[in-house]
């Protein structure tokens, strides 16, 4: 079990891109976070106060959340001190890494020396069924997008507590860690042995009752060369209903492959319902999530509006703007 | 390092299906199989002589491979006594199963006792990079399918014999425990972390000169529930020139998912193209591989010439039929 209030840990995080598990966790779990610890170099800022161990635990807290999340997913060297220093101020370690926290000799060490506990959420022992294809109860939204990084999980969560404020039962299914981190459950869906990954996704939103929506958080981009077949798995095992489609208005090309350009909506739109068609013929995409935080709010409004009418679907920025039409459009599902 | 050559041992199995990788390792290894070894009850046979284990290494056998895969991959406890017979005969083990051969105790502790080494041909502790989507050096033919186990792995083996006998420069790329049996190396990609799928596949087929021709084997279908992430991911990583589609003509709906119709022609070779393109512009399907075992040799002739005409491509079947107008088209790329 993760003991909460966390400390996060931003290493030397250059941009909010790495420290998007950071942000995740500030902006969904409110008042579980008592600060930030952050190493010289560091160029992000949460916003909140710069502490040592030490005085996070003097203020209650009870882990320290790895909220950065490097190329590669290793754990570097340089910060083995601060992670030590947690242990010994008497907190637990939670990671979303691929490295996994126990594979560094002083830190397992530590932790056992300590009786600390290591969280790898990235991690699981579980082991996972082959999909078997067959239609499950329930409804299923699950978010998509134009590339990794540009909301789906804030939309996801977004929808979820729209559809709950509007009265209907809904879950949140994580597939990544710092869903993970904010669901306290779900399946770090890359992290699965290839085979496997459509029968994760078809566990993680099991048969529910017709009227139920689990609102399942995407991974990658059908049109990224490194992450596609992870998208592909987890579509045909979510089986969706329906899909919204993340994008980024300004981004041109893959944040992390920027030889790679952003495809236009009209084909994501085709592609992505195609794809869900194999294992749920009635799929559809139902709205597009804009990522709009370097915009006005007008040339926002304007861009949403825009595509709206050109898609002939709601537009809408789940941090920005009201999810009604969206919530219309799928309570007539 | 795998022993050769090998004694193949069948259990107790009951379809040529479940025993694919005996087949294939008697198919495409010529002379390194010194016999069979079966249970009561087995069903197959291989047309090899029937040992023991000791008569076998009488014969010049070093490894005893387990050429039968048992739905869920583990290992049935009536093999032990064989397995262990084996060893103590002083033959390695060899295998493609999910269950290591080291996780059964007995085995692994009378391996340890006798200085023999189990080879789990499916596991790796390799670790792979991030697909980069950079495009390599060289020439790169991938196979692809209506479905699982039609025939990808024995055309791959066909094009790469072909390629080299018409003086091409070329090398077959398992991505399959039988493949990886055959070839010597490999990597199994079904058992890969799905987010480094497509980062091992180019690892799988690096850099290689303009003239030069990787040949790699496919795995699953874009049409399959549960593995077309799988399949995905090795297209995107493989970064193929030219596919091959693979395709049983009598099936009529994936061979473990019944409620799954096989897709058609048209449509498969507009989807794979899609989706390779990603990664490589100039990809296409240059090639109709059919399984026409069980088809008498005129209605077989009969239906590839039908699809050639219909398709504009060269169809065959790598185990009756000449591949030379396949390698005319290659050879023009």
């Amino acid at each position: 079990m993760i003991l909460r209030p966390y400390l996060l840990f931003l290493g030397d995080a250059k941009t909010e891109w790495v420290a998007k598990t950071a942000f995740g966790v500030r902006d969904w779990l409110p008042g579980e976070s008592v600060g930030q610890q952050r190493l010289p170099g560091c160029g992000v800022d949460l916003g909140l106060a710069d502490l040592t161990a030490e005085a996070a635990v003097a203020l209650g807290a009870r882990s320290m959340l790895i909220g950065v999340a490097p190329v590669g997913g290793e754990i570097p060297p340089s910060w083995t001190p601060s992670l030590l220093a947690a242990l010994e101020a008497g907190l637990d370690l939670v990671s979303g890494l691929h490295t996994r926290l126990g594979d560094v000799a002083e830190i397992r060490q530590a932790a056992e020396r300590l009786g600390r506990t290591l969280h790898d959420v990235r991690h699981t022992d579980r082991r996972f069924p082959i999909a078997t294809g067959r239609k499950r109860r329930g409804k299923r939204l699950l978010t998509v997008g134009t590339d990794c990084a540009l909301g789906k999980k804030y939309t996801a969560l977004a929808i979820t507590r729209a559809l709950k404020a509007r009265g209907l039962d809904a879950d949140f299914r994580a597939t990544g860690q710092t869903g993970i981190m904010i669901a306290g459950d779900g399946v770090a869906i890359d992290a699965v042995v290839a085979d496997f990954v459509s029968g994760a996704a078809e566990t993680l939103s099991p048969d529910a009752a017709d009227n139920h929506w689990d609102v399942i958080e995407g991974q990658g981009s059908l049109f990224h060369p490194a992450y596609a077949g992870v998208t592909l798995g987890l579509i045909h095992g979510s089986q969706p209903d329906a899909m919204v489609l993340c994008h980024d208005p300004l981004r041109q090309a893959l944040h992390s492959h920027t030889d790679y350009p952003i495809v236009g909506l009209k084909v994501a739109i085709s592609r992505f319902t195609e794809a869900a068609r194999l294992t749920n013929p009635a799929a559809q995409v139902v709205g597009v999530s804009l990522n709009t935080s370097s915009l006005d709010p007008d040339r926002a409004q304007a861009i949403m509006d825009a595509l709206a009418r050109e898609h002939g679907l709601p537009c809408f920025d789940p941090m920005r703007s009201s999810l009604e039409p969206l919530v219309a459009r799928i309570v007539s599902l």
